[in-house]
């Protein structure tokens, strides 16, 4: 299943979005897609589309928000993909290297982006974000972690370079929390239409290619993740991970930073294509 | 005033502390000391007091939580006292250095603090802790700042050094995130009756004293911090900043990590004490 959130900010409905592109209103039966509709509506709801529960609404034309509410946390891996590491100067990590954004930088997939005051380098970075359905803590093994997974989105970790890495002391979170920083969507796809492991994941601004790897790339996959977080810290329902960028980001020096009116685009495979102008 | 909650984990009741200990029952028309809570009905408190609308109630006895419902964010600023960020083996930093906790890592002031599994290195930190009460972005100025301080709390920045430093890559979060490691409390106190600039911030482990300093030491002073904190990042009603702890940490080398059994005690002048015992 497909699900988004439609409407102003603030102020989203939350709906599914059938495979022939109807939306279905999830409003009926359901506040919005935050923690207790994800540990509690969301296992039942295939079985509730199936018996009609849901009716037709049209949404031709609304904005689409960010397709989980505001997340209890959103736990960010640095350095997970090889390329990128060497891109940023740094050497593959050995263990997961973790870092937070502010819950509240969530924004849609279409919102403009605000480039921070007097800010020279802002940067893309797309990657796979999962939520999680389910709490996981001190996890046993590897092999439990897909069971507490509820799906998969497309975000942008847009980060400011000289806040995050000159102006930080070295703790990367100051330059990752500006407002709307962390764009999420269109969907969250539910986790039995995914497979995580092998998705096409690209950025594009201008119309110019940036990044274009596979999460195949990653070097701490989904599971490990989800595995090693739960042995330090408590993941809870709607908690938002993102896995990781791949190479292509300005911060290589090969590419210019952002701009006013420059357009970001970014798609992972079967979750659909983000698209932000720049401001 | 001094606001608390009593109870179990999970359903504690949202009280007033008055000056001679009574409990006044906040519930009556206040679902939690919560965002909700500190924007809208915090302002007008002392008045409904005053007017007797809070019936008196028993709690002796009872468990106190954090003063606080989970906040939205915390936000934790380190190195802020020079003394520690020398036994640190650090320098003075030259702006603020930020790192977030997740936001359940929140507990109660008396609860026992669980030993991450394999620990050899966990540590205590008392920090002021300042409660925001009306939303900060982009402020104009540092003047403006105090006005979007709700209040103050005692809190604990518990650490897990192997976790934060050795295995992180460098980014702290990852030792700052275990279950329970944010005890908040006993109380919060209202802004109107705290100066936070020259509080006495003390530890003792086993009774032995291990910090001792003012908040005058702080590098970056509270309205300094909220100042500085909205120039990258929003923060909003019930936010909680942890203002950086000052020297008398194990990581000096001077005193032994945290073992079972072991009892820590913190308290910050007009704040409040906190003990917690070592599992």
């Amino acid at each position: 299943m497909r699900l988004a959130r439609t409407g102003e900010r603030g102020a989203e409905r939350p709906v599914v979005v059938a495979e022939d592109g109807r939306l279905l209103d999830l409003s009926v039966i359901a506040d919005d897609i935050d923690a207790e509709f994800i540990a509690r509506t969301l296992p039942g709801l295939a079985a509730r589309i199936a018996a009609g529960e849901l009716p037709e609404i049209t949404g031709a034309g609304a904005r689409l928000g960010a397709p989980i509410a505001r997340p209890g946390s959103i736990v960010c891996i640095g350095m997970n993909y090889a390329a990128h590491a060497a891109e940023s100067g740094a050497e593959p990590p050995s263990d997961l290297v973790v870092f937070l954004k502010t819950a509240n930088t969530v924004a849609g997939p279409f919102d403009d982006v605000a480039l921070p005051p007097g800010s020279e380098k802002t940067d893309w970075e797309v990657e796979l974000g999962v939520v999680i359905g389910r709490r996981a803590s001190y996890l046993g093994s590897v092999a439990e972690a897909r069971a507490h997974i509820a799906g998969y989105v497309t975000a942008n970790d847009l980060s400011e370079r000289a806040w995050q890495i000159e102006r930080s002391g070295g703790q990367w979170s100051k330059g990752k929390a500006f407002p709307g920083f962390s764009p999420v969507g269109p969907w969250l796809v539910t986790a039995d239409e995914v497979d995580p492991d092998r998705l096409r994941i690209r950025s594009w601004v201008n119309g110019e290619p940036r990044q274009d790897s596979s999460t195949a790339d990653m070097i701490f996959g989904v599971d490990e993740i989800v595995y090693r977080l739960s042995q330090f810290l408590v993941l809870e329902p709607g908690d938002l991970i993102l896995t990781g960028t791949p190479e292509g980001v300005a911060l290589s020096g090969r590419f210019p930073y952002l701009a006013p009116d420059d357009v970001v685009e970014l798609e992972i495979e079967g979750l659909g294509r983000q698209r932000q102008v720049v401001r």
